[in-house]
């Protein structure tokens, strides 16, 4: 039994790395997929097919259609989410990839520093396990193998 | 035929007020519901509640268990939902109930500035419409009714 | 018991007025609701409310938002669809409507000439009913409460 | 990972094999599926399996039959749907094939020229990525493996 | 809370008259709707609308168009269905009734003479309650409301 | 906006009543319904109706046919569902019901005393809200509407 | 890609050999899987297992259970269902299987002869085609691979 | 054909292995997965991942979430789920395991002690099977290959 589990989340750290890592230390059967973790690539990825549009929010609209499209099919191919929340930016693509994952009964790990608990609550009380470490999360994926 | 609209999203400025008397004005039968807008009492409800809890992260645990009893009450009773983004918080609540009523299939419009074009992206991406004022959400409330 | 009745297709005949005036001649327990039908209004709805876009293509992008979101605020009431096609224009958005309707469980009824059983044999073949005239689909909306 | 595309739309061009051409030259790990695309054994086959039928209304109510069955399997096993509008003919099965994908929630990439922007701009506003050639049709699947 | 009943199943006796009056008589909140009754009108409901067709199968065929039509729009409706098999007749449009309604996860009583025992038990098995007589039906309606 | 309310659980205590007129106390806009609350007809009803069985493995299994007709009906009627467990008997029916709410997406209320805390971990885990008393789950139904 | 067809229906004739040994000869990429075709067997499947029981009622009740089960594993797993009704029996857990596979949107083919056209009118509709021989039902599953 | 098998329940006896070992007798095709079957392990899995909690209602909190992370990954999974209750502790969980198999509509076997019929009543009843022993369980799911 292989499953996939997706990484969405935060791509400006290395978490993803290390994660896949210990999963392949521990010999775990997961495939891993994630959204586009190069930020300029996602940025630019309309344009880059679709060519110049006339004004920023049409090149960001045309980028996340593309976006959008590359993470659906994925995410409908994942048996589990695991989603890094960190303290840059809004992440609002995080929230909505994991609220997708939890509406579709796909199950959920939420990783997160303590400063993010009170914003994050009603979406940690929604997904199944919420941790503060890579680590921790992997413990949780190695559960299910027991 | 009479529509319910929940109304998601910032809760420190009266843009419900604004559009609740300008679908009065214009005599259009909605009902609007919203999320608990008293951020003090949103906070409080869980130990409101169930009593003191031995740390932040618990008594954070508590109340969002009592806010998404209540959000996913009137979001599944709503017809549409009409969700503002502001400046200030994270707002990843409101990232989650507007995904939630897009994987519901209910319509969906956000209203957002100019300066959170880039950030809800793929947000907007999802949703029906993405206006920038009240004004506006209101007239696409109206163009039903037409 | 009381029905909704969407009436999709065709804005340029007055196939929905002869179709409300006959069911209401029955006296017969249908609220009717219908895309826009004022084909002007309905291309310009969005620039009209978010302002002049950039070039045709976002102009219509625009419009596009607004016709779809009270598209499936009244299909998603509606608990039939009858669609009327004809010589003019494409259509396709009727395509989608009713196609929508059809995936939804929602029972369906077709109007079209002759001229268009080959066109639209797939689509009648996944119908419910095909008719050739507004007098038989409402022998058809009739026959539910004989 | 290996991705089912079911390739919808206009059957009197080569752009299936332009398509799968340029797939195969990039290595992407895609299975291709299409509806009949030849056009007189599509009109007929109803008839060559269950015989002459008294008119033409029910010779095209025999082929849609089986067409419809046909396009019914292999779209349940698509990962993701690329319809391309070209235009002659009606095309309104591409319309409900694209819709149909749409409803399932299955990733949809429409090619349409630019004269054909105006008529599907409510199923291309539906549909993730609307581009106009194949070449672009391509880099949006690539895109799902970077 | 009035309840929809959906009383599917043989035309040829008066059940249906005997079950609402026995309904009327202890007062219970039920909306009864049922598939057309009159077996003439049901054989020829395709023909009386859309014309003569070319011969019995494509009578058949209209026919089923315009009841499968109503039965649809009726069985949507419904909270509950009760469904009467009799000896006479195959009653497969009766199966099908009542699969739908299990199917929809809507609440099923099968009344049937000890005779169909055998013929019904895969049918029986998925429904909630199997009883022999009309008066034993209304009393397990009769027990929502105790 | 009213809604409907299913009290799950517990039949040889009053809980239901006070719960009852505690919203009646504080006009909140709730209708409720709830399982048959008379074991002794619980236990009954099968024979009551289709007369008296060969053993009591029967005679159960007639009484669940109708006791779970009767639960479907109004569950599938109620918006939000309360379950009061209790130390008494195994209550399997209440954790059935209870989760066939969760999986409808209905919001679940779980109401137990603190002995039962580490039985129930699991199903609290997947309910909205665990308290310990009925005037804990009145404030959390009554905060819907503030 | 090879696809799962249930062959449902009738079990006293050798069709489904017939239509294997055509799908083989064709090597076509089905694997055919059907219900218990052993009459004596389906019938005694339940005492066989959990023992005799009280009365022909319970006997064909437990029998019941195990082959609903058995059908349900191996209708889930299936991507077509092909059924055939002869003038034997009343087969109305042919006509369930039927239904079943039609709500679940899995493609269906009906054979039957021609003495069946008007009984099964209304199931002939909803599914995708009918034809009258095993000869027809295969073309029509060879057109998928065409 | 390999199809996957969740036993749910008791974990105190030894009866997966005795029905695996059955399994692997009669080279039936089947994989079987478990919910954590170490008690120990289960009450301190949370704990073991996160930390020490303040009290015990935490302990226990933090313990189901892991748990029911792994629950809901395998029986998302499985195509048919067999559980057996036992005698000892109230096995909430399991109750709620069959009834999100029966809800997302998994064929379900439940293995239960004479002793078990009347408190297990309405859940037997919408099992697909109910019976007594290890060895009926596996002649049950036998009998798909048959």
């Amino acid at each position: 039994m292989n499953l996939v589990v997706y990484l969405a989340g935060e791509i400006h750290t290395d978490w993803r790395e290390t994660l896949t890592a210990l999963a392949k230390e521990k010999n775990l059967p997961f495939t891993f997929v994630n959204p586009q973790t190069n930020h300029d690539r996602s940025d630019d990825i309309g344009e880059a097919i679709v060519g110049k549009q006339p004004n920023d929010l049409y090149r960001d609209k045309v980028a996340s259609d593309v976006n959008n499209f590359r993470t659906t099919v994925l995410l409908e191919k994942a048996d589990i989410v695991v989603a890094q929340f960190g303290e840059q930016y809004r992440q609002w693509n995080t929230a909505m990839d994991v609220t997708t994952a939890i509406q579709a009964n796909k199950p959920t790990i939420i990783i997160r520093p303590d400063s993010l608990i009170h914003p994050l609550k009603e979406l940690s009380n929604k997904a199944n396990v919420t941790v503060e470490s890579v680590e921790q999360a992997i413990e949780v994926l190695a559960y299910i193998f027991e």
